[in-house]
């Protein structure tokens, strides 16, 4: 078994399924982060040629070594490589030189490894946000269908855990879907305009010179991701806005994931899930499990978030330690907001609402009556959404 | 000596000159606390009166009784009243009732605490983030003149502490005011998006039927925020927000102080501050105390935005905790990343460069050309200064 | 207004009654810490003394001095004094010079700034744990009141908000105390352990010579603090360890808070506060506001022992901001866990219990009879309290 | 390929030899789970069969299925059927009673899923603690070998990043040694006194009546484990004071890796790597890439503990989230806490100190003199190693 096999099912492997998400986790295996390194490098080489600052007729080669090495470089063995200096894109620009042969001087044109490290996080980044959004939307849906199917259902409005006046489930529902849309556009807006990352060694594009900024662009644009203004090697507010985005996606999901799991007390009943988790020893139980690892897997995220903050100071041009530092961080982060959508989509593509139960508890300190503009409200949610 | 008193003057108090901005804190401290809550008070009963929801002829009663209140009530008495409900406008509304007399009917109308105490807190942010974005701005501005100033100043880039290939100072110092104007830009934008809170107890509009969103909107307009869509009493994916903005203004603080430190060390000798810190015992030190207390201050910035976005589930209509931890960690971010910034400042201000130090390092590796494209990439950021 | 006194009045003041303690505060306050720093001054005089490394008959001069500076000297004076070098002991130790004449020779003999701000941070520090391990005892004392008093009172044990079997409420109650014993003791035992700091400029007790560590031994005698080993300045496990248990009490804390307010629940309703928090609006409102304003507090403190252990690479001989850090970062988590002990204090003091409520509740599940053993694990958590 | 498969190879998969301990990761594995859940299921039937609880005769079915089960059952698919009942127990205590045939009721006896993940878990740490004290040691065994070989190497101490006095390397290295030793400790004092977990259900031992506490203290024994007093499900002070005490190592790592990575820059130059990594395009670079990857993983620990603090409040009897939050958390910390200690193990294991360039920084500003009382000391660190 290789180290990376040892490292790979460690319990957030093994718990993975139960707290996380599959699809978000596939998009940042290590054969998805082979592809995207790859992918930079050939589109680097391409970009270069394309700016005369390597050898068009070399292009073909580096396409042909990077495709042999896509399909056929474990990506244990390239972890394993990257212990000497510190990262894996060393060891793979060395083998695609030799994979190339002749064409090899066209391999990492006027690069640095954070050039191609920093892009392919981009890229990895970009697919990893598009199934937490694809889950985030899923669940808004289900919230909007609860809050216009419950548009009129009385329930107890409750302030610090006793119940006040009465609200609607349908403007409680229309609130999550409100804060789960707000959540996964600000998401998309940052994830949307992260970079291209390019500036060789020293982030002055001296090594691409005359063209490093037009080789920046075609590189950008190659791989459809937005130009850099300038290399941000150690300029990361970026990195700390997709950490904040993501960090208030969690909080979205951990909001109504609480509710459901308050709701769904025995004492309140007034919401439970389509298929709750048993217990072998005691029958009765209907567990709100998809609320409960919802929760979990969101209230990893504050820790994470602050992970990525602290590390915003990289010293110099390139920081020991700080940029390092955010590939796990970023990594676990994208997994347990991804786990908080993905289980919070299944807890609210099945609730069941019990609005006899709402009626009933009501009644403790109000007739029921539905409440002024409550209705209102709900249509103003559902039709700003966007 | 009062509660407030004693409170005050914690080492939080007692080393915030050091490491805080008093500008800052003078926007957050106890008698802003009481201008904006009643600010709040006063706004709402003159949209209540405007929409006919309270008789107009008492507006001049609560107007009359707020200022009163504003300059005769101390805030350190509404500080110990405020124990017995869990916040302070329960006791601030009951003696403001009571200062209006017979125009007290026309007090809180239609409000719930969390409106009175959400919408104060947004005006004090709007003040304490305005005094921020002043030293941010000043900071960008005083990085922006050592861009254009040492535009072609070669020093050495270095990458994992080594020495790699050359820069330019000018370049290092236009990437500090590139993160330090995209973090103005970021936290402005957030904070002016923070809106009124109008929702009454249950979050439903229902007490200020049947004009509730036109209170609401009446009282943002009077304020002069932006209105709601819906009440956020538990939505609060904009604290989120302005947690995650501000912890990327801090780390955007946190990177020059953290170069100016390395850089200003003994044997590096590249940039020295203007008013080193002095020591009694060793007459030869020039500690770089701004850059000091800059990162100091930012360091505090990552955990306390974990805990906002740990409050973010609010569970039910009101949280039972997570509202209120809101009010210290937010005070506390203000304070931390004001306090960066402000230290930050007044280092890079004053900051004296030593292009020969740079110079002599760099020959230990080079000989010294200004790189090619780092002017062009200086030349690119500050024109793109916003 | 000086800078300290409007440093002094922010809400982390204003909403400290509410939110914090009292108590601890005051033993956190400019005027503790200038006691506190002229007590290791004059102590560090009377160990150097008793060495011979300054002169005996200049200790009553520096006495003097010092008693002059403790009553007459403003704290916010000497915290707008501390800008300039970083620290209040640099201008202190100038002060306690000036005021000292003839004597002036005798002060802060062979020490460095971190010396004395560390010890006068121990004195401090056992201040402040002091109250706040009274404060967990007396909520201790208060749970195992209630798990003595209804060691036989059956309750629904709820697993993942759901009913499950019968537990008693005393076993539930004798829960909350052993982890209030526990993380008081572990408390106490990190505090009486923090010894005297005392090294010199460079950590090695040169400018003491040749009794360095004699004055250092005696320093700590004389303050009642255990020796050190070696100076500590930049090995801050201690401060960690600090950190750690003050928010496992935090924590400790929060567990039983958070049950209260949700059995407080009013679906629920087996638990009530002796003085509930009202709602002007709603009269029916029994808020558990001290639960409520204990969670806030305790939720507080994790995002801060986070700034605590990031803060541990002090780097060098004396970190460059990571030491500054600690001063607020530790300061507020003193104040959260000290806020949370102390509401949570007065929960548990006056709870009402429901055994009413608690029968009905059970019956949705089950018979209600006590279940084996738990009287049993109650008398074995009660007899075991140290 | 299976979803754990896919969860496996994440980045902190791929990234795990770089960052990670390959050792620390093999103690955590899927498998390792697996064993050590049957380990645990295997132990509480023998317990109970000690007390007639099950019958003994069933003992040997039951041990025969584990066995089965442990060559047998892929980790991945238990962890596929974890999901839905929320954790892996519930599959797996089927599993085993369906293998265990007519023995079958002699599996899980009087446990409730959570007494078997944690007493696991507890098992797990023990064993990647094991491992991480192992790597502390060595690191501490090398830092005292430096100490001791450079007692009376001088060098500059440095404060707030500039020269102040003379100190020695020996001292610096034995300060290194101190803190490693004192977290080292630390860790192994709370690991050891992790106990067994059993309480049943509702965790009153109801369900093993009326030898219940027999049957937990059997349970400790047979797996080495501590006694527990009472069932901790919901009291967690221990993973609080676990995670503080990972924390506290992780720091102990950092300070280290920190200093090195300063004091190899190239303008200092005063330590090396042995093997320090290189760098494609830049052939002169002498990058410290053991001491810059520990920092990496150290720096990830802070925010994870966060994490690991704010879910102590596990409401009711078992909570929704709080509980099943623990698992990735304090996986992951274990792995960032090893981590730091591997990478600083082959950091200091074959460190390069050039007292050369220690004593030409030196003469910036002193002649030079090994200062008074530093080895003395060194000695003393020395001496006192545990």
């Amino acid at each position: 078994m290789t180290t990376l096999q040892r490292m790979s099912d460690v319990p957030g492997g093994m718990l993975g399924p139960l707290l996380g998400s599959d699809r978000v986790a596939a998009t940042l295996d290590g054969q998805a982060w082979l592809a995207a390194l790859l992918d930079v490098e050939v589109a680097l080489t391409h970009a270069a040629a394309g700016q005369g600052l390597v050898d068009a007729a070399d292009v073909v080669g580096v396409v042909a070594a990077a495709a042999t090495l896509r399909s056929g470089l474990d990506p244990a063995v390239l972890a394993a490589e990257a212990v000497e200096g510190g990262n894996p894109v060393i060891p793979l620009a060395r083998r695609l030189r030799a994979a190339a042969g002749t064409a090899g001087g066209a391999v990492h044109p006027g690069a640095t490894s954070q050039d191609v490290m920093d892009t392919a996080l981009v890229l990895l980044v970009r697919a990893a946000a598009a199934v937490i959004g694809d889950d985030l939307a899923a669940a808004a849906a289900a919230a909007a269908r609860l809050g216009a199917g419950h548009r009129d259902t009385p329930m107890a409005a409750r302030t610090l855990g006793q119940q006040a006046l009465p609200t609607t489930f349908g403007l409680v529902a229309a609130g999550w879907c409100a804060g789960l849309d707000r959540a996964r556009h600000g998401l998309a807006e940052v994830v949307a305009a992260l970079p291209v990352q390019f500036g060789g060694a020293a982030g002055t594009l001296a090594a691409s010179h005359p063209d490093g900024p037009a080789v920046a662009d075609a590189l950008a644009d190659r791989l459809g991701l937005p130009r850099q203004d300038v290399p941000w090697h150690t300029e990361r507010s970026r990195i700390g806005e997709l950490a904040g985005a993501l960090g208030v996606a969690a909080g979205a999901c951990a909001k109504p994931a609480t509710d459901v799991v308050l709701l769904a007390a025995t004492e309140v009943g007034e919401v439970s899930e389509a298929e709750p988790g048993g217990s072998s020893s005691m029958p009765h139980k209907r567990n709100p499990v998809a609320a409960v690892t919802a929760r979990a897997s969101a209230h990893r995220a504050p820790g994470l978030v602050a992970t990525l903050l602290a590390a915003a100071d990289h010293e110099h041009q390139r920081a020991a330690g700080a940029w390092h530092c955010e590939w796990p961080a970023l990594t676990d982060l994208l997994l347990a907001t991804g786990g908080a959508a993905a289980r919070l989509r299944t807890c609210l593509d099945g609730l069941v609402v019990h609005p006899d139960a709402m009626a009933r508890n009501l009644s403790l300190i109000d007739a029921g009556g539905i409440p002024h503009h409550a209705g209102e409200l709900v249509d103003r949610i559902l039709a700003h959404r966007r």
